[in-house]
């Protein structure tokens, strides 16, 4: 490599976030229907009526996912959902995706065809069509990386942008399943590298596991909200933990929020294995990440539109950027939110 | 990895076309604004009169490129061309890309902006917006994925399948520069591992390092073909070699062809090197692969538009599809075209 003689950074002094930051400050933005580039769940490209959007994800072997437990098939599936799950974010339905592959020599056709199994499930699943990719080798291990475009009417789009003082701020399904999980799967991994004849007891942790394994995006949120009448004012996917996403809305928004610790869906299975971790179930809720769950906010006026629909949880409120981001303890504290989200680079 | 006892398919036994084939062969397309979905250089997307294509490339190190050798910056520029390269060849103009990397420890910050810079100034060039992308940390080396859309009015697409019988076939440019260039770096990198003070001779290869290195997209031909008012009947880009492009555009489009070896073009540079390593030339034009020309067949009354660009190179035409893809060598012989391209997954 290049300049072997300049003094350098290391990216983990800055994290991911701060490297996405820095090489995308300079930017420039040339075409007309570029109407949303860099900064939001997905990019979106006016194409008249329509408008594009477009986003894009690369999963990387030991990184994203460990092989040891994770079934090829639900990798496939879940590599197309996780970007599905920004499609949906914007408030627009996917259409098409690209896959590319690199693999390295360990695997064998069948393992191919276990990951494109799982890649085909969730088009059908979710109606979205495979129209093209890449495949290579790799010297090391699998990279899996997918593009998804979806479509929307142009009022429809919703960016992370736009939160307003007072809005309700919304979250759905529950949050904190897929960490733990993950934590699961992790435990049962060292035990079984330790003791090969063990065998993982992974049995009545079934929810968990799926959360982590075979996540769902939320295309039934996005029908509903469209029966409902009902265009949030701004929305994100979950990928990262609850607080990062909600500081990604304050940030963009120049708000802040008050999130109510006892407003934050848990799942019982989440909590039960939380509990045997010794981990507090919040912390998984705010900081674990890959829930794929959508957090958005709503004019308080359409507040009374969505309590019939119990996957839908309200959370909190908008403030003025003064007050921060905070989160409200059940002993009625505040606590500034932190985004701690899962943040590889700065774990390493 | 699950099915351990199940019997495997090493993927060296069918190649990357033959692994390409098996994976798609069940893809269903549901939307009708799919035009074109797996099998040509970017899938089609209708949006109304103007018609999106997207097309996307993995590139992976020690496969795809040698840090050794390849400077970081031009590393991004090339890994952006060849997206552009694939928008062209559908007659399309590229409009917007995503980029995702995945970085192991070894890279610093300046690394990365070395990368971006690169990527940014193929940006600049090609008046292409950067509109997303991902950045992940990776176990190993370095990923760098690239999607690129375009737009083209819905009757300007061309397509690999539409070639006729008596087309002219067409190649841009000159072909084996980047193959030589490519075994001139392999050359010096493995005398520089014996011994680490040598200075590597790559002084008045320019050319063919650049064509390896820095490869440009011709965004230039597109606008040509526009202005001559000549819509090619079919056209692919050049990233396998001469030889695997015309059994592409053959293949698909049902129909056979002469190529004559006195017509393909080959640089004086790439001759030379060819000669010093004592390659035939016509091996390095026919399989060496990464040349990023367009390869296109047009109607044989619009032979006339061309006669005066002279880097547009009649090469041949397109028969029956009885007669094969052929090539006519110098001394008259006809041998068939086989598609050797720049098959990693044989090669192993």
């Amino acid at each position: 490599m290049s300049n072997k003689k300049q003094k350098l950074t290391e990216i983990s002094e800055i994290g991911e976030f701060g490297l996405i930051e820095h090489i995308t400050k300079d930017i420039k933005i040339n075409h007309k229907n570029t109407i949303k580039g860099v900064g939001d769940d997905a990019a979106v490209i006016d194409h008249g009526d329509i408008y594009s959007v477009v986003t894009t994800d690369l999963l990387v072997e030991g990184i994203h996912f460990n092989l040891i437990y994770t079934p090829l098939k639900h990798l496939g599936y879940k590599a197309v959902v996780v970007n599905l799950s920004d499609v949906y974010a914007m408030n627009a339905t996917p259409k098409h995706i690209t896959v590319s592959i690199a693999i390295s020599k360990k695997f064998a056709i069948e393992h191919v065809e276990q990951i494109y199994e799982g890649i085909n499930l969730a088009c059908e699943q979710y109606n979205v069509d495979l129209v093209g990719g890449d495949t290579s080798s790799s010297l090391t291990g699998l990279a899996i990386s997918v593009t998804a475009i979806g479509e929307a009417k142009k009022e429809d789009i919703t960016y992370r942008s736009t939160a307003n003082k007072n809005d309700i701020v919304c979250v759905t399904g529950n949050l904190g399943g897929a960490y733990m999980g993950l934590q699961l799967l992790e435990r049962e991994k060292e035990i079984f590298k330790t003791n090969p004849d063990f065998n993982p007891s992974l049995e009545g942790n079934d929810y968990i596991l799926q959360r982590q394994l075979k996540p769902e995006a939320r295309r039934d949120v996005i029908e509903i909200l469209k029966e409902l009448d009902l265009k949030p004012t701004s929305m994100i996917d979950i990928s990262d933990g609850l607080s990062s996403e909600t500081l990604h809305i304050c940030n963009k928004s120049n708000v802040g929020c008050k999130i109510f610790q006892d407003k934050i869906p848990i799942d019982l299975n989440t909590e039960k294995m939380a509990e045997e971790f010794n981990i507090d179930p919040l912390v998984a809720a705010l900081n674990g990440g890959e829930d794929y769950e959508l957090l958005f906010t709503i004019d308080i006026t359409d507040l009374e539109k969505i309590k019939n629909h119990t996957m839908i949880h309200p959370i909190g409120h908008i403030t003025d950027i003064e007050h921060g981001a905070v989160l409200i303890t059940t002993s009625g504290q505040s606590i500034a939110l932190q985004a701690q989200g899962w943040n590889q680079m700065k774990e390493e």
